[in-house]
């Protein structure tokens, strides 16, 4: 279980989707969420966009792993993705903020986490990234960069720091970490096995 | 403090040598053996060859971190060089067997500690690089080779567990852990004045 969190403009998403375009060990978790799709966005690959009454179903019937609102908007994984890809061995890719970052530390699968955050250079240049985007109007963006803030004072809580000076980078020190943990013995589930067979035992 | 453990054979010296070639953030740690330097070794470089009453006197003046008897031998990690170049915030490489790391493991720095072990692809083709040296008779190599079984039978008390199957792949193995254990945010001892002079705290 990898997760991947940084304020929004730090580059978490283009670094989700360049790993998911070159590793095949690897499955993107789509989150749930309650805010309206933004231009481009395409239900079930960048989201899955539902109405409220059915995120407050998913929660009820405890079909999501964590869940958090932000804005106003509820976001949340739904859980039975991550079971069925983790089951088959495969790794499952985050992209998601502080607050679900704490919930899935609370879950069974905590010891399996590796949790990254992916930090700007400066605030000036994640409001620069952000402005340049043209998506949103000022005030939204004002919204974003407090958000950002609170966002960042959680960083005490991820495993991995990166500063994201130059996308290629930090997506080299994402490759290695993800590249490391795969070779942590725990990891390794065929190792034990393998040894005895050396050994002959 | 990056330990590197394998069977005699398992590519333990080559690994270490690329990549003090090639980091330069890295100090290799020279251990101190009684034993008689072998055709091309350095003192100073591979070694440092001391007598068995000046090795004594290292244990007993508390100078050596760990120290262990293989064969006969001793075999120990003078204390100051690795104590100077951490405190100057480098690296420090460790090519040394898995009695040592498990002293190593019971000092004040364990929790600095990254432990790799090197498997060799099977016994057969360890004993076949063994072999191929030319430089050990082959009731030597029958020891080596009990003495490997005994090292690969430790395995479990190491973070990371390469196989050599080849060596270029194996080393780029280590470079990622290494990069990513850099990466770690209890590494980067000057992050938290940067986060708080980014928030402006």
């Amino acid at each position: 279980m990898f997760v991947l969190s940084s304020p929004s403009g730090a580059g978490k998403t283009t670094m989700s989707r360049a790993l998911m375009a070159e590793d095949n060990e690897i499955t993107m978790s789509v989150s749930a969420t309650t805010r309206r799709p933004r231009p481009g966005e395409v239900d079930g690959v960048d989201y899955y966009f539902v109405s409220p009454d059915q995120f407050q179903s998913m929660v009820q019937e405890n079909a999501l792993l964590e869940w958090a609102t932000v804005f106003g908007n509820r976001y949340g994984t739904p859980r039975a993705p991550v079971e069925a890809a983790l089951a088959a061995g495969r790794d499952v890719l985050f992209d998601i903020d502080w607050q679900g970052t704490q919930q899935l530390q609370q879950t069974d699968a905590a010891s399996d986490l590796v949790r990254v955050f992916i930090l700007p250079p400066t605030l000036a240049e994640l409001e620069r990234r952000l402005t340049s985007r043209n998506t949103d109007h000022p005030d939204v963006i004002a919204g974003r960069m407090a958000r950002a803030r609170d966002e960042i004072s959680h960083w005490g809580e991820y495993d991995y720091i990166l500063v994201n000076d130059d996308a290629e980078t930090c997506l080299n020190e994402i490759r290695a970490i993800l590249k490391a943990e795969r070779l942590r013995r725990k990891r390794q589930l065929g190792l034990a096995g393998f040894v005895r067979g050396m050994l002959g035992e």
